[in-house]
């Protein structure tokens, strides 16, 4: 009867070296959350239906995965569609359940269930993961965690700020150097679209001007030609095609630019108390770049609009993202609640701290020693300093069977257990360990005292 | 088209207070495991279905929780369920992947599916939620976390003595003093079907025999008798009902009673080991017992069966439990794998703790001190202090918009927030930091370097 046993596509075991590899990434991460006064929520793996669907668009929903009623489920189901064989319309009469997607729609209906027990503005945190019923491909994965850092009830722009000194922060813990953040404004793009007066064209004219480098201004004026934008469009927005200098040379030319539109002139204001404000305060080892090419979330997102792009010897899309969405709870019927927010890629992140050798040498070890078992009376021996030990905070192991040494040398090894421990007839009459460094070979009889000292180290 | 916000029957939100705490027990289990040698994996939330169905019985079956097919998942369904309307039938033609029910059976496939790199005797911890589509009632939920510790790969009694040590460790450290951990052996059982004649009967016995306390010797043999239990079975077991007195005197008395059975005696010959090493090797808060009417897990468990019950103080079920299992991967092929592990049952050990004040003051501490916004320029000058003190590790926050004072006052206390810091012309032109303790009142004008020093106390 036996299976030949495997797990779903899309998804992962992890083994000790990996989880322990996540932890690392996980807990600098959520101390740094902490340090900047973010606080901690979950919320089930499971939502009710009517939370999720329609929140992500047709593709979404179509994404979510579903979990079938319990016991007899075709009982109330929706005959027609039975009888039709319809999946789509079947599904809500026998599915009342999802797995979530995301953090943020979770957290917004957290918001508005807990209203009267939250002190606002709430900054909350939330490490966890989502499901997804994408199709699997190299960093895709139908389970993955999210570590998102959101904070609602507040229109401060300190906030924008602050979020750009934690990407910072976690990154320069890390040990992860010139990250850059790249920061734009909705209402910058929303500015852009004004002026060219096409606002349908937003996204073709972000992504064509995207190419610049690649394909250079007559390649990207071309294409957007060809995607319907006209010529004298395209000449009111010349100032984007040589768009560099520094950061505020760059806003002061969208002042310029976006000197007629309303909303963009906000943008403007924004992208100026935020940035000059993170150089001012500046940063440790992450770059701060303005990118008005940068258009994620534009159906949610209202104000400032966050990428992270790992360091240049990275070959690897963003590795974080976030922004402003001015009505986050109005969903679920808490009106004008503004909030803004983070994530952080973290498989990406694990990807680019492999390739760059970031992770400490010391992040997989474990057991510190492990105590060669010769016998009943040797190991209970040697398990009386083991407890001692252990009450030190010490990692150590006895092999748990009276096997041939060299078998329980060979399990020292693979585990890459740094030290063996002897304790024979000689030892026990003396009061004595012998401590064999199993990367030197060196050997040495050590009392109890000593013994402590040296695994302390 | 606003929705009252809900969540699914039998799950929770988790507040940051329940956070902290949760996290305050979980890292002292993790702590401990590691201490003692254990290595984390992580494994899917969804399993192939295949994987879980027919190993937890028909009720178990039941209580998994399927997940439907994505996309037109009616193309592929059973013909003759569907037209018969017969859910049990159709399942597995909907659904192919179901969410994981404990974290054994996954540890199982991972051990087989990855046997070729691991290092045996393997010790494992896994913490991750598992789901039940039980009747959700006080202290059940349909979403919960198992704390698990397995070794499998070898047979020696070292772990069983090893795994009361842990037991012992982690309600030490949580300041959870005498628990009782319960000990008993599947070999004993076996042995008192044997000499009782009745191996059918042997639940109904240790259920009898467990009411001695409450109905007194009679009242536990008209229970027998009433189940079928002949008076000269009983009689055999006589020792049973006067079975006191220290661990090795119940041991004394096994030995007597089981001397006709073989399995019996190899059961007393383990027990006996165990616990005089457990006993010898001394216990820091927990009191071991020997229970012979523990019967739980007849169905998987070999050898030791373990089961912790919390201080008599509290009325509550047991906080962890676990066992030996000879093939714990014969599901899945591998053969003579022995297994033993214990579980921590997180949510009644928080209640517990709970129960006895044992949280420490400080868990649910999040920031130190709240910067009060009195304005732009006021808040740029905090906001390069708030900078400075978070890279030494304390946590401060800029309250993020200029509002009333008191309002943010407020804010400090309703979060519990134990300091107030105060920038206003003054300061900025001293170059201080006005300190305003919370709870006493009291304020102190500080410099930078001697406002770490405060909040670093």
């Amino acid at each position: 009867m036996a299976q030949k046993p495997s797990i779903p596509k899309g998804t992962r075991d992890f083994s000790p070296s990996e989880v322990a590899k996540r932890q690392h990434i996980i807990s600098i991460i959520k101390n740094n959350f902490e340090k900047f006064g973010f606080q901690p929520i979950e919320t089930p793996s499971f939502e009710n239906s009517e939370t999720l669907m329609g929140k992500y668009g047709e593709e979404g929903d179509r994404l979510i995965f579903k979990i079938l009623n319990s016991g007899d489920y075709l009982a109330k189901a929706d005959e027609k569609a039975l009888q039709n064989k319809e999946s789509n319309k079947l599904t809500s009469s026998i599915s009342e359940k999802a797995l979530r997607y995301d953090l943020t729609v979770p957290f917004a209906r957290y918001v508005v269930q807990h209203q009267n027990d939250i002190e606002f503005p709430f900054k909350r945190y939330q490490i966890q993961p989502v499901w997804r019923a994408d199709r699997p491909q190299k960093g895709r994965f139908r389970e993955f965690f999210q570590c998102d850092a959101d904070v609602v009830g507040s229109k401060s722009l300190w906030q924008e700020v602050e979020l750009v000194q934690l990407y910072d922060a976690v990154f320069t813990d890390l040990g992860l150097k010139e990250a850059t953040i790249k920061i734009n404004n909705r209402k910058i793009l929303s500015g852009i679209a004004e002026v060219i007066g096409a606002s349908d064209k937003l996204i073709d004219f972000t992504v064509a001007l995207d190419k610049l480098d690649k394909i250079g201004e007559d390649g990207v004026k071309t294409e957007m030609i060809e995607k319907g934008i006209s010529a004298e469009a395209i000449q009111k927005v010349q100032l984007l095609f040589n768009f560099t200098g520094t950061i505020s040379e760059k806003i002061e030319k969208l002042a310029q630019l976006l000197a007629t539109s309303k909303e963009g002139m906000k943008g403007v204001e924004e992208l100026q108390f935020i940035c000059s404000t993170v150089l001012e305060l500046g940063l440790s080892t992450a770059i701060l770049d303005l990118d008005v090419t940068l258009a994620r979330g534009l159906n949610y997102y209202t104000g400032a609009i966050f990428e992270v792009a790992p360091p240049k010897a990275v070959a690897m899309g963003s590795i974080g993202g976030g922004g402003r969405y001015d009505d986050l709870t109005g969903i679920f019927g808490l009106k004008d609640m503004s909030g803004v927010g983070i994530s952080f890629g973290l498989d990406r992140i694990y990807l680019v701290v492999e390739e760059l050798g970031l992770f400490p040498e010391n992040v997989t070890n474990t057991t510190k020693a492990l105590f060669i078992n010769y016998g009943e009376k040797e190991a209970f021996y040697s398990m009386k300093a083991i407890k001692e030990l252990r009450n030190f905070g010490i990692k150590v192991e006895l092999y748990p069977d009276t096997v041939k040494v060299g078998k329980q040398f060979m399990h020292a090894d693979k585990r890459t257990i740094p030290f063996a421990i002897i304790v024979g007839e000689t030892e026990m009459n003396e009061g004595k360990f012998a401590l064999k460094n199993l990367i030197s070979g060196e050997q040495v009889s050590l009392d109890f005292e000593d013994l402590k000292k040296e695994l302390l180290k």
